[in-house]
This record gives C-alpha cells, sequence and structure tokens, in this order.
C-alpha cells in the first residue's frame, strides 16, 4: 500500500490516478463476478475521485456520526465505482471488493444498507435524488446542520419524472446543501439517451427550477473540482452536467454501445490500458461537528372520542398525529396537497416547523420520508389511499432500505361516494401487505385509529394506516389497547353460528348485520380484524373452530385484501370450515355511500344475504 | 333553446355569454349534486368555450369518427365544464346534466369512459396529458392523421413528475398535433400552489423541452382566441399557461381559499351574479374525413422451440412480440429503455414504424399505451416487472378507463441472481391482480410464453405477462393450447400423495421436487398454475379432493401471489386439505440464481424439506 495522502493535498496528476484504480477496480469487481456495470462507473471515477478526495466531509469509522456529508449513489448499478471508493478509503479491503456480487457478500449488485455507509438502497433509477432532497430537507429546515448531499445521477435517469419532482422541490425549498452531480455518458443500456451530450435542454430546466447549473467535461479534473468549488459557494442547489465517456479509458468500450452492464471482454488488458492496478489510499476529510438544535414543540393532548360519537377515522389521525408530534419529536409529518382531506393539516396547525408540503408529488414526497428517516425522523406521509399507488415503486424500495416509514391512505373504498372510482383506494392492502416486512393497520373508529398511530410510531419498518372518508361511530373507549398483530371479537358466545369478519367501514356493516341475523335467530360473531398484516390467526382458527362458516366483508377488490388474508391463515391450517369473501368486484360508479356500499354487496344487507344462503345446520 | 349559433361565428359577446353559461351549469350541477368542483370548472370556462365555439373538430353525433379531435380532461374534476359543454353541444339534455354525481348516472364526478365522447377516465392528477402523448403519438407516428389532441391541464398537477414526463417525450417527438392548455388558477385543493401566477419558470421548462409556449390572461377571449390559433400553426407541441382565477365571476369564492371541491354556499346568488340561466347551444365544426394509412408488416414466423431446449421466457416474448406484429396490424410495443433485457427490441427490429422507445419513464409509457389504445391500437410495454411498479397508478386508472393494455414484466424474482432485490419483480402479481378484471399469466417455457401472448393479444381488458430472466427447458410442444384461465396438470396419478403448484421458474423447481420425491417413494402431482388470475379453480379443487396436501411455491412475496390466490379457492369451498405456501419471505441478496433460490425457501430441495413434514399417512 502506498503512502496514505493526507487531506485536500492531491494534486492534479494525483487525483487522476486515483480515478484510474477507480476504474481498475470497478473493472475487477465485475470480471470477478461475471457480472456488473464497469462502463457507467467508470464514467463517473473523476468526478468521484475528486469528491472523496477533497470535497466530502465523512469519518468512515463512524457513519453514524450526524455530521458526516451524505453521498447518493443515485444511479445504484454503479455499484463498482462506490465499492471501489470504499476500498481507496480503507473501509474494505481488496478481498471484499472483489466478493462483488458473491452470495453473500454485502458487495451486493446495487447498493444497499446493508454496508454502513450506505444510507438507501438505489437500483430503481430516478428515485436517488428525491431521497436526497429528504436528507438535505432534515439538514436545512430542522437540524440546521451544515453536511451537504451529494448525489451522484446519470443521465438516463432524467426521463424519470421523479426526477424532476426533485428538481422542483429542492429549487422551491432553496436546499443549498444538496449537489447533483449528472454523470452525462450519453449511452443509457439500449442506446444513446434521448439528448446525448447536449445538456442544454436538461441544463435550461433544472435552472429554471432554481438551481445553480454547471456544464463541464466530467474527465477534466480541473473543472471538476472548479464545479465543486462554485456549488459549495452558491445559496442555491447546486447541478453539475458532466459530460463523460462511458467506459472512459478503455478504447474497447470508451463511448460504445452494446457495453452497458456487463464485465470487460479482456480485463487484463483493459487493466494495462488503465496503466495496471494500484493501491492508492485517500484519507477523507473529517466533518465538523454537528450543531445542537432544538425542536419547537407544542403540547397537544391525547385525543378522545366519546362512545358512540361519529368521527372519520381520517379526522382521527389528524387529531392523533398531532398528538404524536408532542409526544415524540422525532415526528415529522408530509402531505401531498391534501392536507386538508387526509386532516394531516391538524400536525401541520401545531407543528409547523416538522410539516412539509410536498404538492402534488407523491413520489417525491414518499422519498423526501425515506430521507428523513435517515437522519433518525419519523417520518408520517399522507394522501389519498388511491394516490400512494403513484409511489408504489418508492415504498418497494424503501423496504429493501430498511426504512421507517410510516404511510397514511385515506378516503378508501367505494364509501368514499360521490368523487367517484378515480379517487377511490381499491387495491392498497393488497399492494402494501406485498411490501417486505409491512405492516397494515385499518381501524374502524378513532379511539383505535389513535392507538393504532401511536403503535406505528413505535413500530420500526414500513407500515400503513387505512383511513375511510366517512363519520363512523365510536366503539372503544378512549385508551383502549390495540396492538400490531391483534384483533378484536366484539361480538361472541357459545351460539355462534357463523363469524362475520370486517374492518374499517365493513366492520360497522357487520356488526349490523349481525343484529339483523338475530333477530332471524342466527347468532353471529363479529371480528375487528384491524391489523390486517400481521394477522392474528389465532383468532380466525378459534372462529373457524367454534363456527359453521365464516364470512369477511372488505372496502378493496377480492384479491389480497382482507378475504385472501383470512383465506390463507384457514387454508394454511388445513381449517374446513367454508369462507364466503365479500368483496367489491365490479367497477364503482358515483352516488351516496350507502348506495356504493349496496352496488359492491359488501353493506349489512349483502352480509345478511351472503350468510343466509349458508348452510349453517 | 335560443337558435343554435353556426360553426365559427360567435363573437367575442357570446363567447363570453357561453363561457357564462359553462360557469352556471358548473354551479347548477354542483348544487343539485351537493358535491363537485364548480370553483375549478369556472377558471377554465373561457378556455373551454373558445375551443368547443371555435376550434374543436368533433361530430358527437358520432364519438367513433377516427378524424375526430380528441379532448382530454386532464384535471378530471372539473368534470362539472365537461358536462355543462356536452349539455352546450346538445350531446345531454339539462336533466342529465342536473344528475351529476348522482347514483346510476353517466355524469360520475371524475369523468369516465361511461360517456362515449370521454377517451380515458381521469381524475388522478397528472395522468391526462401523458396519455393525450399516446394519443397524439398514434395520430401522428402510426395514422399520419391530422386530428388534435386538446388537453386541459391544471396548475397544480404540474408537480407530478409524469407531467414532465410527458413534456419531454411530446417534445422529443415533435408531436404538433398536441395542445396543452394549463389552467393556472393559482389555487389547488388545500392553497396557493408552488407557483401560483408566475408561470415563468414553467414556461421555461416546457419551452426547453421543446414546445411552442404561451403565456395569456385565460380570462381574455381574443387572448385565448389567438393563442389556439398561433398553437394550431407551430410545429411543435404547443402549450398555453392561462393565468385564471378559481371560482371567476362569482365574488364570494373568485380568487379564494377553500373553496375547493364544494358546491358554492349561495348557488341562486352565484347564478345571477353570473347573469341568470342561458341556453345558448353550440355548433361544433365537423371533423374532416380520416386519411386512409398503410402500415409495414414485415412477415415473421411463429416461433417455436423443441422440447428441452433451454430458452428463457423473456426471449420467447421478444419472438412472439415480432411474430404477433405481423399477425396483426394493431399491435405495437413499448419500451422503457431495457428492450435488450425484455426483448422487445425484437419487435424493434422487425417492426420499427409501431415501436416506441419511451426511455426511462414507465409512467410515460404505460399511459402512451393507454392513448395508443384509444386509437384502436392493440399496446404491448414492457419493462422490468419491478419497474412496472412506477406505472401502478397508471395501471390502477387504466382499468377504470376500461382499456386494452397489454404488459409484460421480465426479471421477476429472485431468480435474476446477481443484479439483487432493487431489480427484482416480488410484488408483481399481487399489485396487478388487484387491478379491476385483469389477467395474470406467468408462463414456465417458450412455446407456453408465445400461446399466452396471442391470448393476451386477442383477450381485451389489462392483461400482464410475467417472464423471467434465466434459461429453462422447453416443456411443451410448439402450438400446444394455453388458454387464461386454465392450468396445466403435468404429473398425475391415482397415487398422488400430494400436489405441487408452481408457475414460471417454479414450475421447474416443483418437477424436479416430484423426481426426488419419487425416489422415496412419494408420488406428487405437479400443477402448471400459468394463469394466476382468473385461476383454475377446478383442477386446484380436484387435487384438493384427491391428494392429501398442496403445496404452493412462488418466487414473489407470500402475500396476494400463487400461494394466495390457491388459499382463496379452498377456504371458498371449504376444502380441507392443507396447503403449505412456499414463496420469499427474506431480504434476497445478490448472488447465484440457484443459491437465491435455496436462500429463499423455494428450490427443489426446500420443495421436499416441506413435503417430508407434512403427514401424508
Amino acid at each position: 500500500m502506498e503512502q496514505a495522502t493526507s487531506e485536500g493535498t492531491l494534486n492534479r496528476e494525483q487525483l487522476h490516478e486515483l480515478a484510474q484504480q477507480l476504474r481498475v477496480d470497478s473493472v475487477r469487481a465485475a470480471a470477478a463476478a461475471n457480472s456488473g456495470h464497469p462502463t457507467s462507473s467508470m464514467s463517473a471515477a473523476d468526478l468521484m475521485a475528486v469528491l472523496y478526495a477533497k470535497y466530502l466531509r465523512y469519518d468512515f469509522s463512524a457513519p453514524e456520526n450526524p455530521a458526516n456529508d451524505h453521498v447518493v449513489f443515485s444511479k445504484g448499478h454503479a455499484s463498482p465505482l462506490l465499492y471501489a471508493l470504499y476500498k481507496a478509503v480503507g473501509a474494505i479491503d481488496d478481498e471484499e471488493l472483489l466478493s462483488f456480487r458473491k452470495f453473500g457478500s454485502r458487495m451486493e449488485g446495487h447498493p444497499t444498507p446493508e454496508l454502513p455507509w450506505v444510507d438507501v438502497a438505489t437500483g430503481s433509477l430516478g428515485q436517488g435524488l428525491p431521497i436526497a432532497v429528504g436528507i438535505a430537507l432534515a439538514g436545512a429546515k430542522l437540524e440546521r446542520a451544515d453536511f451537504r448531499v451529494w448525489t451522484l445521477c446519470g443521465d438516463s435517469e432524467l426521463a424519470e419524472g421523479s426526477m424532476w419532482e426533485a428538481f422542483e422541490h429542492a429549487g422551491y425549498a432553496g436546499l443549498s446543501n444538496l449537489i447533483a452531480i449528472v454523470d452525462v455518458n450519453r449511452l443509457g443500456q439500449r442506446g444513446p439517451t434521448m439528448h446525448e451530450w447536449d445538456t442544454s435542454s436538461l441544463a435550461a430546466r433544472v435552472a429554471a427550477c432554481g438551481w445553480d447549473v454547471q456544464e463541464i467535461d466530467g474527465h477534466d479534473i480541473e473543472a471538476i473540482d472548479a464545479a465543486y468549488a462554485r456549488a459549495l459557494e452558491t445559496d442555491r442547489p447546486a447541478a453539475i452536467f458532466a459530460r463523460t465517456k462511458k467506459g472512459a479509458g478503455v478504447a474497447a468500450v470508451e463511448d460504445k454501445e452494446n457495453a452497458h452492464g456487463k464485465p470487460l471482454g479482456d480485463a487484463e488488458e483493459a487493466i494495462e490500458e488503465l496503466g495496471g492496478e494500484r493501491s492508492l489510499s485517500v484519507s477523507v476529510k473529517a466533518p465538523s461537528e454537528a450543531p445542537p438544535y432544538e425542536i419547537d414543540r407544542a403540547d397537544v393532548e391525547r385525543p378522545a372520542y366519546e362512545l358512540g360519537e361519529k368521527v372519520a377515522t381520517r379526522g382521527a389521525y389528524g387529531d392523533a398525529l398531532a398528538w404524536l408530534g408532542s409526544v415524540d419529536e422525532r415526528v415529522v409529518a408530509l402531505d401531498g396537497e391534501v392536507g386538508n382531506s387526509t386532516y394531516a393539516e391538524r400536525f401541520a396547525a401545531k407543528h409547523p416547523d416538522r410539516f412539509f408540503e410536498m404538492y402534488i408529488a407523491e413520489q417525491q414526497m414518499v422519498a423526501a420520508a425515506v430521507g428523513l428517516q435517515v437522519r433518525g425522523w419519523k417520518p408520517f406521509a399522507s394522501s389519498f389511499g388511491a394516490f400512494l399507488s403513484r409511489a408504489y415503486d418508492f415504498v418497494r424500495m424503501a423496504a429493501i432500505s430498511d426504512a421507517d416509514l410510516k404511510l397514511c391512505g385515506s378516503h378508501v373504498g367505494v364509501s368514499i361516494g360521490e368523487d367517484g372510482p378515480s379517487q377511490m383506494a381499491l387495491e392498497d392492502i393488497a399492494s402494501l401487505r406485498a411490501v417486505l416486512g409491512s405492516v397494515v393497520l385499518y381501524p374502524c373508529d378513532p379511539n383505535q385509529t389513535v392507538q393504532l398511530l401511536d403503535a406505528m410510531r413505535q413500530h420500526r419498518g414500513i407500515s400503513y394506516l387505512r383511513t375511510t372518508r366517512g363519520a363512523t361511530p365510536t366503539l372503544y373507549e378512549p385508551g383502549e389497547s390495540f396492538e400490531v398483530g391483534g384483533s378484536r371479537t366484539l361480538r361472541s358466545s357459545d351460539d355462534d353460528a357463523v363469524t362475520l369478519i370486517g374492518a374499517g367501514i365493513t366492520l360497522h356493516e357487520s356488526l349490523s348485520a349481525a343484529d339483523q341475523l338475530a333477530e332471524s335467530g342466527v347468532v353471529a360473531r363479529v371480528i375487528d380484524l384491524y391489523s390486517v398484516k400481521p394477522v392474528d390467526a389465532d383468532t380466525l382458527l378459534k372462529a373457524a373452530a367454534e363456527t359453521r362458516a365464516l364470512v369477511t366483508v372488505e372496502d378493496h377488490w377480492p384479491e389480497g385484501g382482507i378475504g385472501e388474508t383470512v383465506a390463507g391463515v384457514l387454508a394454511g391450517a388445513g381449517a374446513s370450515t367454508p369462507l364466503t369473501r365479500l368483496a367489491v368486484s365490479g367497477r364503482p360508479g358515483s352516488g351516496p355511500p350507502a348506495d356504493l356500499l349496496a352496488a359492491a354487496g359488501i353493506d349489512s344487507d349483502s352480509i345478511v344475504a351472503a350468510v343466509e344462503k349458508l348452510d349453517l345446520g
């Protein structure tokens, strides 16, 4: 190992040498794996060499240090470059570098937080920059810290609208701590990008968003150096469009098509062309100390609702969120310009400093939440449940990032009424259950909502709360306990013939159906399955054993919701109690909620009719 | 009813009168419904009055006329305005207008194709313009027709990245038949927009995308008229930023906050302020005839693979798509810049005129497909299955539009190997099953892929094909029949003790497991459940009756996939045969496919181990 250089002292030639080493190590890692993206790494090697050697402030021995800068590889497929940097700074050794993409190695195909220096998983393009906006928001708006967020972007990913949500929001918020370095290597996966090296259109748009924009030669060390220096000076977010060559440094692949995402044909020759292996090490600048900061905290009482009081669970969400803001100063809230519908505005009214209006940009909203939790904040992001589907890929990736992300979707199901199907979340349970490690909660009353939202606050991971537009009666006492993974049996006796299982709006319909059935002598057990994932299998199997039929009722499509959750439990246990699943199966229209619930076959009359068809003898 | 005016002859005062009528009727409709968005309608009334009276070419008695212009209300909540226009052109009567938002009425809260003049459902903001791009692509690139696509956008929805994907793509494609009219009324749902009336940043960005851009006063009839005239002249897509006042014309709500999405407080007074009810009728210009056009068609033979030949189903997708392009000239294909991975490039090679490279913009890709099917084309859009999650809201809305949309997601599951979890679709079955009326297919071999893709071509609706990255052996003869809703039992005997159910990659693991089990004397039935939705319940129930246990195996999360589909069938029938569900339950990493399948517990050894734990006595 050559002598470690001290910070900031590398001259131009040394920086070039470091960049060549990063290229060589990228080529070697991909060769060892026989897969990966060396050419996408080689284009950005000069950019990253200068960043790590001269500008980054980061203590690799203490990645948890809050004063550290952040580096986000939005072009996550350039992972060989990132890992080559980790080797150059001494965070990993050569052996680990060469474990790239091998089973069990932390050197995964795309970076994940399995590595302590990686904040979030990337690899789905267009996500790194919006997440970086969230990290930068934490620094600029909450912590008043001076860390910087350096983001390496690809040019292909500028086709993703989410990138433009990020440019827009960062400009709007004036995030001078955010630097986007765009590696304009002209070539996407299958051929040239839309703009190739003509960065004028992109630069004009980013400038119009309020950024400081530079266009440079991304292989010119001095130009890179000057660009970073200017980026630190500006009081706006800084974008650097760096024109580069994919595969730079190796003639066989440099600026060539059909060289994406594969190892070089002749790695040995390429390494020789790059000047051979090197073992330069880099001292990265130490961060200064993170400044102390205070969070404004208004006192808000825990909301409590009287039995029988009619309150929409979305309203209780707003009340509970405002309360949680007083309980826990790490709680922050994000809104997708519907805060007066989700009632996130009630949090904003009490804790304006911790409220982020993200406008109608659900991808940026969820991405910002992911960025905020990188800094230890507990973000609650809400919109109509239907519109959270816009950010599904971001939630998927947040799970791979092991993010602590709390989502709330309001206006679920046909019960919203007149607004019609475009506004109705009818797939949210299915899609959000199918997220690694997620929790899906669906309260039926305001006191339960308060309790479950607090459970979400305390739960680390991805959780989702489903709220209802219309007011429903309060069924539970304030402070009654509801746990993730629990359920509540509201009606139960030794004479139960059938079990009705609902949650949210359909729990009320189930109770009403039970009343009607009782009049005709059929005794029904009623279960409030408020925790759809994880689910209380014991209670369901007990009901299967003790009653002669089960009926699930849900304001959701039949697929992947409450009915299939229950079916999975029953089939897993080999329970022979037949299950009838009532769910929304046709296209709903507009109309009063009661008419739509009836038309969908999920109101109390439909439940009664379904039970009457059963053989309960 | 006042005398119908003839086309194009309305003077400025008459156009103002028409606009006032549209406002009055918007107010009346919302008052009758006691809900809706009258103020968002009133801001755009002048813009639409001039469009319908002077510029639109549309035969309301023949909405299927291919020469008609298209009008897309991207701000779908302005439905009262749209319905007021339908009344003004004589397409509906006043009684129907006043059925707005009533149960059973076509006058839904947000427009849907239940109305013959509506091409696509809107109401999820940011979707109308990207879909309009698809309609315009059909006119400009395929039909060489001269219809125009007029799109009314809101200013709030410009925060959605999907709008910027649309501006980018339309500029890139030079769609001079596309006109975006942005109703800049300054106020979103909960307060001011980011830019309010300062349209300079937005205009600069749209101009940088290659559009002709104008900024006007959206209540100035002459300015509107001049702007439309110029929009027809330019050889680029045209954007008109029209500064307006929300609730224009009624002092109580004009440019006021807290007046979004609700009827006016005093409708009678408002109508009086607007000059009272009117009954103007408008003659819309007739369209010219649609020109004939020819589609290039290359002859491609139906692909056929030999038994045992190892071929990836993604490769067969490419081959089959190229073949279908010859079979059916309405078939078009769209790629999200991964055509050399999905193998959509094989279609491009044969039918370049019908291939649309959409770059890494999955929302725009799916939206363009929806737009293309508006014109009767049969779009197949493909990307990595994981990245289709980016467009989930667009698929959700496509179902409400009753769209004919064919999707293919490649690189599904952990079996992709080294690229790692960011690239693995593990939630696609769950999310795409939970779409109204969808079909979900998952082939295990290339000949089956060909057959199923042809079935998708013939099926009208939303369908999804899931393909595998790695090569798997050909199991079926070329031309063997596979139907939507079918299954194939590959191993079956009277001695079957257990049934193994797989699809795609896990079908092969199931066959291998059956071989291993046979050696230890356990006879296993094997079912290829290639049609996950709709599912072949009869075959599953027969297996439940004839064998003592069922095991599903899927390269997907446990939620909402094959296992729960089967569980739903079993529980619905009250079958007591226990079901074991093998699925991916932990976070996968990078590594060889075989290692990842084993780690996830879905390889043949895991299946054998699961069967060995069962009580098959």
